[in-house]
């Protein structure tokens, strides 16, 4: 391999690591990953100077605070990269679990739980994505290519280094860790289509990103989600109730996909409603956009448009329409969700039912915040992403996730009349 | 709706069907397939009329005969057709199936089993191919929008007509099978393109068809798979078996997926495998193709080439290739295998569990014969096609891969922290 390999020669030696790496026991993964915990903790000044390397090029390009953000590791965050591969090294090995049975004609059939392959991944921003990528595809048996932002590339490669070096300090397969040397735009492309080499492409990142793959790929996608969620305060929804969800979706981290982009109220308690959440909203800071006749009681607010109930802001923003009843309700969603995660407020049992039945989304909520759309609220320990398609897998991806099947079928000579 | 609605229309009047469709309990789509079932038969005389136009117009167009027999419907098959519907029917539905659990924050979560929605599906030739797909479908609480070969579209025509009486005379969305209006090339890339409308592509036919399908779409495609299937004759094995698992698999139904195209036998025994091989083989008119070494035991086999190794026949011909030992029976398959159906015949179970663990195919099989890859042989009752994929579904696809699921969430007043 030459100095700097290329995609295809990574692709190539990511799919022969991937047949040592299928074949692992549990324990073998799991001292690497121990081995990998230790490394970022032994190297975090190593990592912090290329962060600081990173950081001052993001400085020099103008890069928003909020970027700038994200991509800034501290000895605290390192730090929490390293409890992170713990945490995922003590999570169950997905791979192996099986169940069986015997057909009529003697032959036993078993599903057995084996890794994806290959996994990509193309993702912005922050590094620690590129720690937690590595480790799920790796405790799932799956070889790995990581596409990060070019803004972090000088904290990617050393921490690809690092745990690169910690599988070959544990006698695994070191090229079944991979940070995409190429990174041009065209290599994006070039990976969505590496069909026989990738088994699946993950692109995690905003929506642009995510159509470009889509649209590009013949490589099997798990699209990683935008959400434009909604908050439904229906007729019968305990007020007090709605605005503490209303708040927690929208403000604690406005700009992750599974906060509140738009609240609809019901006409009945709009006038009740509708001031007191003006007034919330206000104090933090948010701001306003509201459909004429929700302005009525919220005169502050700017006037909505069509464009607003289409928009994930990912932003102190929010967008407030009044409906009559559920039914309309429903018809906004199913109009403008982008089946994320869609929450009813109410204490009217046959409306949170007919709510959860007919809405189509990865969560549906009843009483609660949108917020808990995540894998270790759901109780899977670690996710890679929220899914919104619907094969595969749609919610939280979980090691599962990063897997598939295949089946053992063993006879004794039988052959198929 | 115009005359003949355009794929637009009928995605969206699909798309409305499904809305009510994923509410239907089961008891209400087991009346319309009831209704189906007894359509079909009462109208018998209908359906062969139609299928009669289709193969004068094949006949005319020089179809051969192996397609005009897959084209002919006859009174035995059009009852085996409403006795599939029948069976679907008898079924579980696995919709509604969930399970959940509570969390410490007093979270209930449920996962419950959801229809994926629309489903569309590109298929060749044969007419039950529509009846079997549009029940499938509908079972499973998916519209379905049906696109047939052009050879069959009067057959198709009067099939899904039949169904769609049933539909109404059942009281149930006449719009939830639709056969495609527009029978240009072109709406089958449209139909790729739909996102939004459509929520999953089912091509099932050739390669040329599916690779198409694949690399146009940006719909999730579920692949239903090319077999270019191997038998590994291990030095261990029993050669009785050996042949007739290899008689099976290539002669019992050559033009299936799950059909043997390529024959590996080690160096160990082919001197006296090989022979008895190559007349039972040329008894049943199989031409053979063999590696230099096979045919130092087979003399009358044609030269192997490149080509053959990875040629999917589906026809009555046999590659045969010798190889020194397990390792190099995986590197062949690993190789040339499309990760459909391997077998092994062994009676040494370490070679039988390595074979097991390192064939990365959807099936791989020890002394039995790969025909047996198919829903209902594996005891899923009915089938819709094999996935060679990894994502979402590998292997035959019954009805629960004709659905997803959705998350619902139920708090009071629960917000994150």
């Amino acid at each position: 391999m030459s100095e700097r390999p290329t995609l295809l020669e990574q692709a190539r030696a990511a799919r022969e690591a991937a047949r040592v790496l299928a074949t692992l026991p549990g324990s073998a993964k799991d001292r690497g990953l121990c081995e990998m915990a230790g490394a970022l903790r032994q190297h975090t000044e190593e990592i912090l100077q290329a962060n600081a390397r990173d950081l001052e090029s993001g400085e020099a390009a103008r890069m928003s605070p909020a970027l700038l953000d994200r991509l800034r590791l501290t000895p605290g965050r390192v730090e929490s990269m390293a409890r992170g591969v713990e945490k995922v090294r003590d999570l169950p090995d997905p791979v192996g679990q099986e169940e069986g049975w015997t057909r009529p004609n003697g032959l036993s059939v078993r599903r057995i739980r084996v890794p994806l392959g290959v996994v990509a991944m193309i993702y912005e921003a922050r590094p620690n994505v590129t720690v937690e990528s590595a480790i799920l595809a790796f405790k799932s048996g799956n070889a790995c290519l990581l596409r990060g932002s070019t803004s972090a590339v000088n904290s990617n490669r050393v921490l690809t280094g690092l745990l690169r070096q910690s599988l070959q300090a544990s006698g695994l397969p070191v090229e079944a860790i991979q940070a995409v040397a190429d990174m041009n735009r065209e290599a994006i492309d070039e990976m969505a289509r590496m069909r026989g080499l990738i088994d699946c492409l993950i692109p995690r990142g905003g929506a642009e990103l995510i159509q470009r793959v889509v649209r590009t790929a013949s490589v099997p996608v798990l699209e990683t989600g935008v959400g434009n969620c909604h908050l439904y305060v229906h007729a019968q929804g305990d007020l007090d109730m709605a605005l503490a969800l209303a708040l927690n979706a929208k403000t604690q981290r406005p700009g992750v996909c599974n906060a509140l982009e738009t609240l609809l109220v019901d006409g009945a308690v709009a006038p009740r409603f509708l001031p007191m959440l003006g007034a919330a909203m206000s104090e933090r800071g948010v701001e306003l956009r509201a459909c004429p006749e929700a302005r009525k009681h919220l005169p502050e607010a700017r006037v909505a448009c069509e464009e607003d109930w289409d928009t994930e802001y990912l932003d102190l923003i929010l967008a407030i329409r009044v409906v009559e009843g559920l039914p309309q309700a429903l018809e906004h969603i199913s109009r403008y969700g982008t089946g994320h995660s869609e929450a009813i407020v109410t204490g009217d049992l046959a409306a949170a039912r007919r709510f959860q039945r007919e809405v189509d989304a990865c969560a549906v909520y009843v009483n609660a915040s949108t917020r808990f759309t995540d894998g270790e609220e759901f109780g899977f320990g670690a996710e890679i992403g929220i899914s919104t398609q619907k094969l595969h897998a749609r919610g939280p991806l979980g090691l599962k996730e990063l897997t598939t099947t295949k089946y053992l079928v063993e006879g004794q000579g039988q052959v198929r009349p």
